[in-house]
């Protein structure tokens, strides 16, 4: 069957493209603060091949070009008669506007991830991308296949002249409003709160439309809308991916349950053309936000699709006019993200095609640096890190311990792709000595932020990107928890996503009862509010409509953010306790952990099937529909037998 | 007054993806050969401003965006009341399918060229691109200001089965057909000659429309035009940039002064969005073309902004993933048009924004050398030179000669930005020698083509280049002359395109009868053929409708061609004579020539004003409305005085 075939990568750059230019705040469009990149404009796209007997080829472009047989121009949508014998095919399509893509129906040589391509009229050699989802060639992979789904609201209330829609949560919908007196101006204002509906002057999203008497406006976030004047007929369709749950996790306390089900839900409501950060107020993609989507993802949806098409979007073609969202972390996020994913989907197709993206990243990022050779991101990069008090003068040492971190994913890379990496390994090693050398407190046995100012600040951060890393050893691991970690007087995280950075370096350092502890404690405390999804940003001694405010605006605060979906990741891999060892789950570990939580079990996703785990009582059991993995449980290890139940029993 | 403004480039990089896009073949699309870039897709606007009293603006946006004043986002549309005081006011504009651009009105601050861009939100400090042309917020500058004229045919026949009109001479237009039955499939078929158009087989531009009763068809080349069915109405409009003729050329040859007005009418058709090739077939932008149309330009609308939006377009984006319109040679034609343009305008502005891309681009043709340092143009890369027999082996020398120029023209503008060259100057002298060793054959008393090969091949292309660059000395030049250029055993050039250097380098050695005997031979010949245009190949030993095939297709020779309007170049710079000597004619020579013309009159555009120039028997005279001029007549010289007529008698 033919499927619309594009330059790969460019479906990416195209959909983020429409995705960065959709932001809209107090009526006013936003675009995105970065680069953009647009899709190559003209492409071509080529086929060898040899018919037994005669056969025929039909081109439909995405944009304008021509089918091109054995050097012989036809128009497009013309039937193209072929005699048997070898043939040499290829589709010049130009799009000005859009994607570049071709759809070549044929009863022997269809278009489909056979087909090679390239920006020259001939010789490409590049390996086209394609998707199971564009089939049909009137539908153009410009278009995202979303799928809707009627939803209706759970109450109205009439109220401020108008009607106000609760639809129960948080959810993304299409709204359609019909039977409006045309001379009326319709006021429809999107709340993620009450509040926020209510508040037309200060509602992020809201929109005044008139002269028609119906109105289909796309997809926007919202639990709650407010629709002025009398009552009209109002529909909404929930727009979302379909995406498999399969990761699932339930324990014996109900509210971590709740926890694990609200962050599941956040996350699908953000898992789209890419993973979002948020659903209302920029969805952007970030790269940061991304990195911890990655990690949620592989332990519910384990959708491959979505997280490369989330990497090819963030790094975008390969020239960088500036950090991966102008950020450098998040820049170092994306080069560590390629080597996690290879270890959980082990696909070294993918791998390949993205080092010469992962070797001219670093190559940009080890453009700036200081005397001493610490990165600095450059001219006008954001030092991004965290929402939070950091010493940022000069080089920060949060930053340098994310370079190891990727000097380290390069290396792992380039060796999966058989590719010495000794010199990457070596540079890792000598340059974390020096980031002790600069920035490792003796006195205070944590590291500083910034050597430079003298003010020898400590915060969290790098202290946590150490223990999470594996770059402080022992002694120094057990410092920075006393002081740092288990220390009050270091100023908290307040922003769920460096929270998921700090409960992950507490589950491996053991401290399992507290991590249980503080995600009840911070995500039970948004659900005791009537949270339907998870935070941008919560802090507990905030009240009423404080809470919602954020960005110097009073509903600033995104009410459905990813990165609040760490605790699926938490209870996935340290609870449930599925990791893999080897690349694509060759071979894996189960070591599950109940503390605080009682009995529990679950699935975890992998590429070869599903992981199920039940932990009751003391005894602790698998089933995996492959080999390769290790049951641990107290103390003692078992081979996971493929096909069956493997238990440990205390 | 406000004026559309975009980030400088990508105007013409966009239309330069539209006109790419726009090429069509026995009703097929057929898009460029070559990589096509996109404009930035996300660009910010900047101006600060100090306002007196309160003042206003309004955004209009080409895409979507936002106007933040100190800070402060307010929609596109809107009006912005700002009170009296200093204020910061950027525009960031987002467009996924065209041309990001900004039109803000104000009573205080519209846009315009006072105004910076860059592709972050913050801190852009590019200048912007701007043109009188873009002064209504109704119409983007996505939309090319042509101009409409409606002409009628000079005849019409029934032939065929359809109706047949000849608008009497080579034309551009925008067809509209009404009264069509809308079942009646319309066929029309364009024709630069009758046969074409008579040919809808081979025709290269033809169209079949069927089901509405009237077509509004895009602007397409014709001179004929067939149109089936019984007559329909047709109404023709001429669609075209006005550019106004200053050049001009009168002499006592009839035949010359034909050629002279039949060159100016094919350039003024050629001359659109960019310098065209030719109208009918590709439409596309080539630089080696272009270099030639430059000098054409500069004798006739010494229009300083086709140029440079010529300049844009071919160079497109920085980043270069091959060579222009893939070519070598273009690349280099490319670099030393840059070095032409200043000399001839003087615009010190334009050569500082082109320096970098000067560097990269040259960074780009030295990245392919051989083991003795020759450019090779990498893998890919079309070595053309001229439709020739040349012998292509190894590295060639018309590329060498073309890299030397291209070097000293890199040198000539970084010492006019005020850098120092002498590396480069170095570095071509060094060059030149390395060149002579290897292809400077002394038996021959010529370059030859290739010293890989063995075989030695003379043609005269190479040696052309020496002899017009100047970088053949005294003897070699004397060398060339007898044994290439006035030897007929070295194979003759075809094409007008290299027709105009040889024309150019005889103009140079001073056998100017011999110029125009040929000019009226070879333009001549083509004139006596009945043709309204100057045609991209002529063969006088061609009969009937053979002359109107090129390129294995029956009509694929260009009627009407940019190159063929070399005349208007040679007798402006070498019978009116006139030159400049200092960027910007700040210091210039006029050295007028009649050998084979007889009394000649004319006049030739500068940036200071036309300057005319008459020769009439042993008299010659000049008028320039400026100084620094040196009038040259039969071995006299005299300074030009500004304003009067400055005047040699033998």
């Amino acid at each position: 069957m033919a499927q619309w075939i594009w330059r790969y990568g460019d479906h990416e750059i195209y959909h983020s493209l429409l995705l960065h230019s959709r932001r809209e705040e107090f009526g006013a469009d936003y675009p995105a603060i970065w680069h953009t990149d647009a899709p190559e404009k003209t492409v071509s796209f080529f086929r060898e091949f040899e018919a037994e007997k005669p056969c025929w080829m039909r081109l439909t472009p995405c944009g304008k070009g021509s089918l091109v047989v054995d050097g012989k121009r036809f128009p497009s949508g013309e039937k193209v008669d072929i005699p048997a014998g070898k043939h040499s095919v290829s589709a010049r399509i130009v799009n000005v506007e859009g994607l570049p893509a071709a759809f070549v129906e044929s009863d022997i040589c269809p278009s489909n991830g056979e087909w090679t391509c390239g920006i020259r009229e001939r010789g490409g050699c590049e390996k086209v991308g394609t998707s199971g989802w564009y089939t049909d060639p009137d539908v153009t992979p410009e278009v995202f296949p979303f799928r809707y789904e009627e939803i209706k609201p759970a109450g109205k209330e009439a109220v401020n002249g108008g009607i106000l829609y609760d639809f129960g949560k948080e959810t993304f919908a299409r709204i359609t409003v019909s039977g409006c007196p045309e001379d009326e101006e319709i006021l429809l204002v999107y709340g993620e709160s009450r509040e926020e509906a209510l508040d037309p002057e200060n509602a992020v999203i809201r929109q005044r439309r008139k002269g028609k008497t119906g109105y289909e406006l796309h997809a926007r976030a919202l639990r709650y809308l407010f629709v002025s004047g009398a009552e009209k007929t109002v529909r909404a369709e929930f727009e979302y991916l379909p995406l498999e749950k399969r990761g699932s996790f339930h324990s014996d306390d109900e509210l971590m349950n709740r926890i694990w089900e609200t962050s599941a839900y956040t996350f699908l409501l953000n898992s789209r053309e890419f993973f979002l950060d948020g659903i209302k107020r920029d969805r952007w993609v970030w790269s940061g936000d991304a990195y911890q989507s990655y990690m949620v993802n592989a332990y519910l949806f384990f959708d491959k699709a979505i997280a490369e098409r989330t990497m090819l979007a963030l790094r975008g073609r390969d020239e960088m006019p500036e950090h991966i969202n102008t950020i450098l972390d998040y820049s170092l996020y994306w080069l560590i993200s390629i080597a996690d994913h290879y270890r959980l989907y082990g696909d070294r197709e993918f791998l390949i095609r993205m080092l010469p993206r992962m070797r001219s990243l670093l190559k940009y990022v080890e453009k700036d640096t200081d005397e001493n050779g610490f990165i600095t991101g450059g001219e006008g990069a954001w030092i991004f890190i965290d929402w939070s008090e950091m010493d940022k003068e000069g080089p920060i040492s949060a930053e340098q311990l994310l370079y190891i971190r990727a000097l380290e994913a390069m290396a792992e890379c380039e060796e999966a792709a058989g590719n010495d990496a000794s010199f990457l390994r070596e540079k890792a090693g000598t340059f974390l000595m020096k980031v002790n050398e600069f920035f490792w407190d003796a006195e205070k046995g944590a590291y500083i932020d910034s050597f430079v100012s003298g003010k020898r600040h400590v915060t969290r951060h790098a202290n946590l990107f150490a223990v999470i890393f594996g770059l402080a050893d022992e002694k120094k691991t057990a410092s920075i928890v006393k002081n740092v970690i288990l220390n009050d007087a270091v100023t908290q995280i307040t922003t769920p996503y460096f929270k998921f950075f700090e409960m992950d370096a507490l589950c491996r350092l053991g401290f399992m009862e507290r991590v249980a502890e503080r995600i009840k404690a911070y995500w039970g405390g948004m659900l005791a509010l009537g949270a339907t999804s998870i935070w941008e940003q919560f802090d507990p001694e905030k009240t009423g409509v404080e809470r919602y405010a954020m960005y110097g605006s009073a509903y600033g605060c995104s009410l459905c953010h990813a990165w609040g979906a760490g605790p699926v990741y938490l209870m996935g891999r340290y609870y449930l306790g599925v990791r893999p060892v080897k690349p694509g789950y060759e071979e894996y570990t189960v070591e599950p952990c109940t503390e605080g939580l009682g009995n529990i079990e679950g699935s975890v996703p992998t590429p070869k099937g599903d992981i199920r785990i039940k932990v009751c009582g003391n005894s602790a059991s698998v089933f995996a529909p492959f080999e390769g993995g290790i049951l641990v449980w107290k103390g003692k290890k078992k081979a996971i037998k493929a096909g069956e139940w493997t238990q440990i029993s205390e």
